[in-house]
C-alpha cells in the first residue's frame, strides 16, 4: 500500500494548488495513514475576540511553505510516516453542544483506526470533544497544555461549556490523567487570587510563564517529561502561549510571553513521549495581517508531525 | 427637567472623551429621554464571518464625528429631542437563547417607558428579541427591512435561531404586521429557486436590489411608504444592504448593491412614518480597516435620530 | 454517471472544509464534467504591483460564500451542469516562456475533452497560453475583453511576453477572430496618443470606459452581442475593469471605472453567446484587506458558471 | 533650453527610481518650468484624524503609475509643457503660524516666476498661505473649491487658524474674488442650521452634494464655469469631496458623496478657465491600505497638469 | 462611602459596554478615589508620525481584557483601592501652549485632591503640563523615565515646546529632582555625539538600552531604586521603550529594544517607591493593526494601578 | 570638493522632502563619494511571496527617521565620509537574465570608481550580479551571509537563476573566496537531509540559528571574524535572518529566529573587516503594515554606513 505524502515543493511552487496542510492529499481515509490533519473551525466558545473558525484555512494556506525534512530533529518526515489532510469536522456555529456531538462522531473513526489526530482549531472549547474521543479509544491520558490561560474556570455566565472551562470539564469527565498532566505558560491578570490555585487543586502541575522563565527552557522541559512519564499523552497548544509580538492573531492575547524559538524548543523536547493526539488552537487570521501567527502555528504542527515521524523512525530502526 | 444632549463638538475636539454614540451622556435612565442608543454586542448567530460583537464599539468610536444639525432634513436634533447612550445590553456569548432572554429583560424597561430604542448590533439574530419587546409594548408592527438577504430561512443545521431565520420566527411569533411589512435589497446567489418565494409566501412585500434599481430611489421610497401606511413600524437596517465598496466591514457581503447615497436617501424618505424602533446590524470592524463601514452605520443611525427629532419638531410645531 | 457538485451550504457551514472554488470537488478528471475551475497562479508578467499568484487562493477562499441558485438568471446551476475544481496549472515562477509551455500542456487535456475552462489568474499574461489551447481545439475565437487596459503593447523593455502585450501576440498568432472581438473599459492615462489607436488598428472594436458610460449598460451590451454574433467566444475579465473602490486588490488600478453592479449586468448579458472559455485575472490579495476584490471576482466567475448552466438548461429544455 | 519631463515609463519600470511625482525631475528651479509639484507636508490644522503630513509621500509613490498622454482631454502633456517636482516646502510641525510664514516665503519665488504651482497637502489649513502667495502675485482670484465641508468656520476653540477656517480667513484677507468663487460638494451633518448660510453670506456660491447630484455633472459644470468666468482662478480640491468608498484615506470623511468618475469629469470640465494654481489636500495614507485614495489624488493632480498642458497647446496652436 | 471599581468581567462579557479603562466608572469626582485614569488626547508635539490623539481610545478599548487580580504582585486591586476613569482632559489640537494651560487647569483638581493620576497620552509633550501640576502639589519630584529617546532637546525648529524637549523644560522649570531622576532605554541613531551627554549634563542618570541589557533587568532595577530613593516620584513610560516587534504602534520607533516581559518586570520592580503620578505615552493605533501596542500599554497601566493598590495594601496591613 | 551629506534632521522635519535614503542627495555621480545607496527593485527570482520590488521605496521612506551620529559605534557618519543615493538600477521585471545584465552594466561604474555600494533589494537573486561586479573590480571576495536560508540550491524547476540558487552560482562563477566565507542563521524546514550539507560541501562555513544561539552573539561574532580574516568581504543580509516578529514583511519567513538587537550587534561586530560591498534584501512592504521590517532594514543599512565611516575615521586618525 502506498503512503500519503505531500506534493513535492521542489516540483511545484509552494504557492500553488489547493491549500491542504503542507499540500498533503485531502482524503477521508484512515487506511495506511499515520497521522491526520483535522480542522475544527469552531469559535462559538470564545469569550473575547472571535474568528478562530478561519484558523484552519489560514494555517493551511501558509503551511505550504513547509519542506519535508526537519533539520533539528533530523528526520525526513515522509520517509517514515504517511499522513493526510482529513479536512474539517462538521460543526454547528452558534451551538456548542451540538457541535461537540458532531465533532465527536466525526473524529472517532479517525482515532479508532489508530491514526494520530492533529487538530487545527478553532477556539479552545474544541479540545473537550477531542479529549472525549481520545479517552474513548485510549482511556484517560496525560495532558500537556501550553497556554497563557489555565482554562479551568467552572462556568461562564452560568454555562458549563466555553473556551475557558475546557480542562475542568475534562477532569470531571475523567478524560485526563491529572497526576501526569501539566499546564505551562499561565500569565497575565486573573479574575481572583484563587484562579490558578483552583487549577492546581484540580491536580494539575501548573507552571506560570514567570516560573517557566526562571526554570529556563531546559528546566521546563525536564519538568514536563518527568510529569508525563510513560503515560499516553495529548498535547494542546494554545497559540497565545507565545508573546503577542510573535502571535498577534489570537483571541485573548497576554503580553510578556515566550518567544517562537522557546515554543519550538519545548515542542521538540517532547520527543521521547508517547503522544496520541495534538491540537493547536486560537489562531484568528483577522488579527494577523502578516500571517506570522498562522506561520508559527503551522510550524508547531510541523513539529508535532516530526515527533510522530521520529517515533516511527526509532521504532522501525530505519 | 433637563434633556440629554451630546457634548458640543464646537467646545471639545471630536476625538476626545469616552466614546458613547455622538458623545451622548451614558445614563441608564428613561426619564426625559426620547431615544436611547442601545448596543447589542452579540454575534453567536452569524453563519460566516464573525466579530459583530465589536460593532457597537466601532460605531460609537467614529460617531463622534457627527454634528448636531441635519442639513438635508433641516432639523437641529437636540432642539427637539433628548437622547442617551444606554450602553450595551447583557448577552451570553455562545448561547443564543440565553442571550435572547437577557436582551428582552434588559430592553423592555426602555421600550416600556416610551423611549424609542435604536439598537447597534451585533448580528441580525438580535432583531428577534428586539421585536419581541417592541411587540410586547406596541403589538405587532410593520417591518421595514433593508438587507441583501431576506433572513427568512427556517432552520440552519437543525436549529431555529440564527441570523438567517430571524424574520420567519418573527412572523411565527406574530411580532410583525406582515401585510404592512417590506423587505428591500435582496441580491446575490441564493440557496434555491424558492428561497425568495418563501419569503414572499410568508406575506412580505420583497423588492430585490435589481428590482429596486429599476424602480429608482423615488419609486422604491413610494412603495415602502405605501406598504407601511399608518402602522407603527420598526426599521431594521443590515449594513450589507449597501455594496461592499461602501461597507466592506460586514459578515456576509453581497456585491452589486446600493450606494451610501442611496441608503441615506431611503432612510430620510421614511420621515412621515410612525417609527417605534430601529436597529443597525452586521458591522464587523475587523474587516473595516478605514472605518468607512462604521462611519456609514453611524450616519444611518444619525438619520434615524433625525427622523425622531423631526417628528417631534412637527408634532410640537416648534 | 454522477455529476460533480459542490458541498451543500445548507448542510455544512460555508467557512468549513478545504477551500476549492464553491467547495466543488477537487478532481483531476474531465469525465462527466461541463466546466472546470483552473487556477493559474502566475504573476511574472506583471509590470507594476505583483502578487496575483495568490489570486486563485483568495478567490477560492471567499467563493465558499456562493450559493447554488442564480436568482437573476433564474438557474439552479447544478441541476443542469457538473463542474470540478481542477486545481492549479503548473508554472515556473520567474520564467514566462517556460510557464506558457507548462500551462498549455496541462490545460490542453481539459479543453480537448470538451470541458469549458474557467481560469483564475494570475496576471493577464496567462491569457495567451490559454488562448493557444482554446484555438488549438476550436480554431480562432472571438474575444470579449473587459479591462481598463487594452494590453496590446508590442514589447516591454525589449521583451514580447508580459501582461501588457497579450492581445497583440494573440492576434499575431491568429488565435482570435479579431473582427468579432471587442475590448471594453479602457481608461486612465496612456503612453501616447496612438496607444488605443494601435489596438483599434489591430482590428478590435474598442470601447473606452467613457464611451461605455455614454452608451449605458444596455447599449454597451448590444454592441458586444452584435460584434460577437454566433462566433465561439472567449471572455477575459481583468478585475481592474471595475473601479478601485470596488476592486482595490489589483495590480494596475485605474480610477473612474464601472461599478460592481455594472460588471454583473454586462456578464449576465452575454447569455445568448457561444462561450468556450473564460478567465478572471489580476486579483492581488495583499491589496485587498477586506476581501471585496476577491469576492467580486468570485461572483463574476459565478456568473460565468451560470451562463454555462443556462445554456445547458436551454439546450436540454429542462 | 530643455524642458523638464518625467522618466519615460516605457523605458524604465514604473515602480523604480526615487519617487517624485510622475518621476519628474526634482529640481529647485523655475527656469523653463511651466508647473511645479510642491509638497506641503503639514497637518497641524487637522481637527479629527491626523497624518496628512505623509500625504505628499503617498501621492508621489503611487503617481509613478501615470503615463504621459491624457486620452480624454487628448493632450500629450510633455509635448506642450515642462514641469518639475519642487519637493516639499519647509514647515514647523505643531506651529501653524510659523509654518504659514515658512510656506509663504518658500512658495513665493515659484509663483513669482510665473510657474503654476500644484500643491500636495497636507490638511486644508495649508491653502491659506498658498492663497496669500497667489494673491501677492495675481491679486485676488476666483476660488473653485471641491470639498464636503465649507471650511468657513470662524474660530475653533478660540483660534483663528485651523483646517476648518481657511476660506473665511481668505476672504477677510481679500485673497479671493468671492463673487466669482464657488464651493461644491458640502454634505454631512453640520454644527448648526446657519453653518452653510454663513458660508453663503460671505459671498460664495455654494452647491451641496445633494444639490449637485440633482443638477447632474453637466449642470454643475456649467454653474462653475459661469460663476468663474474670465477671472484668474485657484482650484482647491479636498479629497473628501469624493465618497469614502473611493477615498477612505482622509481626515474627516463624509458618506454619501460623489464618485471618482464624477470628480474626474468635473476637473476636466475646467478646461477653458484661466487657472493660476491648484492644490489637492487631506490624503491620509494610514487610512488607505490599498492606496486607492492616493491613486485618485494623483489622477486628479494629473488632470490639473493636463489642463495646464492643454491651455499651452491651444495657446501655441501646436 | 463606596469605592469605585470596574464592572466584574465574570458578570458581563469583556467586549461589552462603554469603553472606559478596565470598564471603571466614568465619574468626574475625586471623592473616595485613589487613582484616576486620565486621557490626554494630544499629539501636536509630535515630530514624525502623528495620531497619538487616538491613543487613549485604543488603550481603553483593549483594556477591558484586564482582570482584577495581579498574580505576580499578588494583589487584588480593588480590594485595596478605588479608581475612576476621569475621561479626557480638554486640549486644543494644533496649539501646544493653549493645550498646556487647559491640561494644567483641568488636571490640578485631581492631583490636588490627593488622587494619583495615571495619564494616557498623547505624545510625550503632554508630560510637561502634567509635571507642572504634580510639582505644584508635591514640589519637584524624581522622574523615572522609560523611553528610547531622552527628550531633552533644547528647541526644534526654533520652538521650545515639542515632544522632544519635554524634560529639558521640566528641569528648567524646576519640576524635577534631577539628582534622583533616571532615564532608561535610550538607543538608536542620535543627532550628534553630545546628544546624550547633554542629557547627562542636565543631571540625569541615563542608562542606554545597550547599557541596560548589559546590566540585566535586576541590575537595572537596582540602579533605578537606588537613584530614586525615598523621593516622591513620577513615572513616565514612552511605549517606544519597548522594541517595535512588541510595540509597532508608536510615533518614532527605534529597533533593538527591550521585550514586553522586560518592561513588565521593570515596572513591577518599582513597588517600594513613593509614586505620585504616572503616564504612558506615544501609542498610535493606526500603526497597530493587531492592537498589541495598545494591549501592552494597557498592561503597563495595569501594573501602575497594581503598584498603587499594593502600597495601600501594605499601608493598611490588610 | 564638497562631500555629500543628508539634509540635517534638525533643520527640516524628517517626514518632509523627496524620499531618498536618509535624505541623502540623489546624484548619479561617483566623484567625491565614499558610499552609494543603490536600489535594486527586482523580485522575479522569488519563489513564494513577491513584492520586494517595492522594498527600496519602503526602506527609503522610513530611513528618514535616522539621525547622523551612531552612538554605539561612536561615529558621526558624515564627519568622515560622503555618500549619495544613486537611485535604482534598471531592471526588466519578469526577465532575470536580462536584468542581471542591466544591473551589472549600471553598477560597474559605481564599484569601479572605488565607491562602496550598498544595495537595497529586491529578492536575493540580485546578489549574483552584484557579486559579479564586485569580483570584476576586486577579484573573488569573502562572503558574510546572514539569512535563514542558505540559497545554495542547484536549480529550481529546471532553471539556474532564482533567489534560492544565488550562492551556488557565485561559487561556480568564482566570485567568492569560499574558504573565507560564512553563512549564518539557517533554520526552518528544509527540502532534504543533505540540503545544508550541500552548502557546506561547497566550502562554506555554515552556522544554523540553533548553533548560533548556542554560541551566543559574541561567540558567533568571533567565528565570523576569524573566518573572514583580512580578505576583502561582501556582506549580504537577508532580512529573514531575523524572526518574523521583528521582520514580518519578507518573502519566505522562518519562525524561531534572532532578534533585531542580535542583528545590530552582529553587524556592528564586523567593524574591523575590509568590507567592499553590502546588500540588504527581501523586504516586502505589503506584509509590513507597521513598517517595522523596513525600519529594521534601514537601521541595518545605517550600521553598514557606520562601518564605512568608522573605517575612514580610523584610517585618517581624525
Amino acid at each position: 500500500m502506498d503512503s500519503f505524502r505531500p506534493v513535492d515543493p521542489r516540483k511545484s511552487p509552494r504557492f500553488s494548488g489547493i491549500k491542504t496542510f503542507m499540500r498533503l492529499p485531502h482524503v477521508k481515509t484512515t487506511e495506511g495513514v499515520d497521522f491526520a490533519i483535522v480542522g475544527v473551525p469552531f469559535d462559538t466558545g470564545a469569550s473575547f475576540r472571535v474568528g478562530a473558525r478561519f484558523g484552519p484555512e489560514a494555517i493551511r494556506n501558509i503551511s505550504t511553505l513547509l519542506r519535508h525534512h526537519n533539520e533539528v530533529l533530523d528526520v525526513s518526515i515522509f520517509d517514515h510516516c504517511s499522513g493526510v489532510d482529513y479536512g474539517d469536522l462538521p460543526v454547528n456555529p452558534g451551538y456548542i453542544e451540538d457541535s461537540y456531538e458532531m465533532i465527536e462522531e466525526a473524529l472517532f473513526p479517525v482515532v479508532d483506526a489508530g491514526v494520530v489526530p492533529i487538530m487545527l482549531g478553532g477556539d479552545h472549547s474544541v479540545t473537550l470533544p477531542e479529549l472525549r474521543v481520545i479517552a474513548k479509544k485510549h482511556g484517560p491520558v496525560a495532558l500537556i497544555h501550553f497556554d497563557s490561560h489555565s482554562d479551568t474556570g467552572d462556568k461562564r455566565f452560568g454555562r458549563k461549556y466555553t473556551h475557558g472551562t475546557t480542562f475542568r470539564r475534562a477532569i470531571e469527565e475523567e478524560l485526563i490523567l491529572v497526576d501526569h498532566s501539566i499546564q505551562v505558560g499561565m500569565r497575565g491578570s486573573i479574575y481572583s487570587r484563587d484562579s490558578l490555585e483552583k487549577a492546581k487543586s484540580l491536580g494539575f502541575d501548573l507552571v506560570t510563564t514567570n516560573e517557566g522563565q526562571e526554570l529556563g527552557i531546559d528546566g521546563l522541559m525536564k519538568r514536563i517529561l518527568k510529569r508525563v512519564g510513560d503515560a499516553k499523552a495529548f498535547v494542546s497548544f494554545d497559540i497565545d502561549f507565545v508573546d503577542p509580538a510573535y502571535a498577534p492573531g489570537t483571541g485573548t492575547p497576554e503580553v510578556g510571553g515566550f518567544t517562537s524559538s522557546d515554543a519550538l524548543h519545548l515542542v521538540r523536547g517532547l520527543k521521547g513521549l508517547n503522544l496520541v493526539g495534538f491540537d493547536l488552537v486560537e489562531v484568528l487570521p483577522q488579527y494577523d495581517p502578516s500571517q506570522i501567527t498562522a506561520l508559527l502555528a503551522a510550524n508547531i504542527v510541523y513539529e508535532f508531525i516530526s515527533l510522530i515521524a521520529l517515533r516511527k523512525k526509532l521504532a522501525t530502526g530505519e
